[in-house]
């Protein structure tokens, strides 16, 4: 027995000398977060001529496009230090929220060594950090009881595949016995089923509105609103490829009009409260797009709808059926009209102009809308905000 | 009408412009699978001085340390070409494998912009690719059936607290009202309650082989095998902190004391089968003590046990009453055998003698266990050769 405590030492001597290859040896310590909740960001490296940082907490830069004007993230240098560490510290503390950055190192994009954690938006991935003390307390894990989350693949008849979506239940799903309200939850172009529990931090909101009573237990269903894919890129059939930010097949109808498969699986297997007053469903730029046009498409469904940051209407070639006679579903839809149609964007964003006409059009027919205006455009740190009243607004 | 159509073609625009950022720009391709499976790596870094590859299909290097021969993988020089693009091909065709890479620009560690596909392994994300036509094709989704992968948050009185773990439900398990046995599958140290369903490929393997017919349709539990967290690394209460290699309460028996809490929580919330001849467990490396103490504490529990590389002696300071007694326990366990007792490790595991050992005693002891011993060492290239066995071995 004395000689198998050996194995004990080995384990030990193997975690220590874990450390000893040179490329895998810790990083430096990036991005540490200060008492004042300014931050300091470091790169080690040594030969490089320019290194520079990019982020959405940097004054971002307004670009002019052929057909838009384009909002970027700033970028600011890192000044060369002690042992070839180059550093940055915010000139001020930055605000409560959820942070996307990356270096550039002699024009490369460069993730952080220090950083693990990162996430994916359409093609590119970026290191994320959180300051508490404000909204970003609601985009963590805190101690409070929690949904859990479900990566479910459904079959979809309309579009020919096993698909998948990400199904949050909410704490006590499972032995409380009750039915629950869903809102379904739809992403934008060039994301997929899994960036509203991401980037979107729609599971760990409710948890926490849930927590301080601010939201009802509800059932929220993720799904992939991009026709053409089963699910998020590498995890599907087709493999790993390169993801991209315009796939086919999306705002062309197939989505919406498969959107029944969605709900048939959802309302068969889960206790959810299958009438309108029970349903919601929102979505951010695309999804408010889809969102928009399977709430007309179904009347009687959802009795609270969310268009945040939407797209509104169908480019010229698709001529589903789901895109016509547009005037008249919108008048039948608000014939009973849901308790809460809530447009919500940015004075800033790309689509503001497409709103104030759908708003006119909503006028003109006289249907009933609630409407927000909030600065900032066409980004998740609004995205995250309007989940977070819509939370607060349903059921 | 018409005016909003405008939005479509804004947004179009939009999509076309996201890639004008010059640090936003897609990267180099890389990696690049040719037809004859030679891989070609590619980065972009033209004022880069030297740029090295290192990944787990390179020749390793054995680096002997005070306490022990380390094998640590190999690294390549890439060739700078046109534009500053630096480029390898391996030598040879790769065969069929999950792989992990990195690039070490000027001797810093660098993940590959040019793909998306990243897994953390402890305190490191390395870059990762399949090869198929073999063993690879079982680590993807394939056009088969899929189980559920679900994170669910489980209550551990012993511990005092929410937990989370990751369960994998087999296809058909939503709609069949059948019962299925249990595999309960414990990870490594520094390792958490995802490493097995991402480096470990544990829910892809599963699909596969009952696919092809040859497992089991059965529930797959992957807990945290760290007494002291509640969850992965920036899935806790505690934040996002670096994550490290080695924590403090494991290998002490504080998770094997608190392993009913698991088993109570999944035979309460899921269709199990609640008997010896329905129940399996296994684990890598402290995952394997934690299953070898697991299953003698419990001796009644599991008629299927899997050693996977397996740490086998408790620290000299971890005195749980769960080490207390080891040879009595093991005769107890035996004395009804489990019908497979595996051990399986390779030859140039740093845990292989204490595995020669600890079969010597359980051959004093007069246990019957199975035996193989494989090529290669402590990696997750054999764990999962051991798990896709072991699926076919159970129940």
């Amino acid at each position: 027995m004395k000689k198998i405590l050996l194995a004990a030492i080995m384990l030990a001597a193997f975690v220590t000398s874990h450390a000893q290859n040179p490329w895998d040896k810790p990083a430096t310590p990036s991005p540490e977060v200060h008492k004042d909740n300014t931050v300091t960001f470091r790169l080690k490296s040594p030969k490089a001529i320019r290194v520079q940082l990019s982020g959405d907490f940097l004054p971002p830069k307004k670009v002019k496009t052929k057909h838009a004007v384009r909002v970027i993230p700033g970028i600011v240098d890192l000044k060369e230090g002690k042992d070839g560490v180059w550093e940055y510290t915010t000139g001020a503390p930055l605000a409560s929220e959820m942070y996307h950055y990356w270096f550039v190192v002699d024009g490369q994009r460069v993730l952080d060594p220090g950083n693990v954690y990162m996430l994916r938006d359409k093609d590119i991935v970026r290191n994320m950090f959180v300051i508490g003390g404000g909204c970003g307390d609601l985009y963590r894990t805190n101690k409070v009881p929690h949904g859990n989350v479900n990566h479910v693949w459904y079959d979809s008849p309309t579009l020919q595949m096993e698909r998948r979506m990400i199904v949050y239940t909410p704490p006590g799903y499972e032995t409380s016995r009750k039915k629950y309200p869903v809102l379904y939850l739809l992403h934008g172009m060039g994301n997929d089923e899994t960036s509203w529990s991401t980037l979107g931090r729609a599971p760990y909101i409710l948890d926490n509105l849930i927590a301080q009573g601010k939201a009802k237990p509800m059932i929220v269903v993720m799904t992939n609103g991009n026709a053409i894919q089963e699910a998020v890129p590498g995890e599907s059939s087709i493999g790993f490829p390169v993801p991209t930010g315009y796939l086919e097949k999306t705002m062309e109808g197939s989505f919406e009009t498969s959107f029944p498969d969605v709900m048939t699986y959802v309302e068969k297997h889960y206790r959810t409260i299958n009438k309108k007053s029970a349903r919601a469903i929102a979505g951010l730029s695309m999804g408010g797009f889809h969102t928009l046009h399977i709430s007309k498409q179904y009347p009687d469904c959802f009795d609270y709808v969310g268009l945040f940051s939407s797209a509104i209407s169908p480019l010229p070639k698709a001529t589903s059926p789901i895109y016509q006679d547009m005037e008249n579903k919108l008048k039948r839809q608000f014939a009973s009209p849901p308790a809460l149609y809530w447009i919500v964007i940015g004075n800033e964003d790309f689509l503001y102009k497409a709103n104030v006409d759908y708003r006119k059009l909503l006028d003109k027919l006289g249907c009933k809308y609630t409407y927000t205006e909030t600065g900032g455009g066409h980004f998740w740190q609004n995205w995250r905000l309007y989940l977070t009243d819509f939370y607060q607004k349903v059921f």
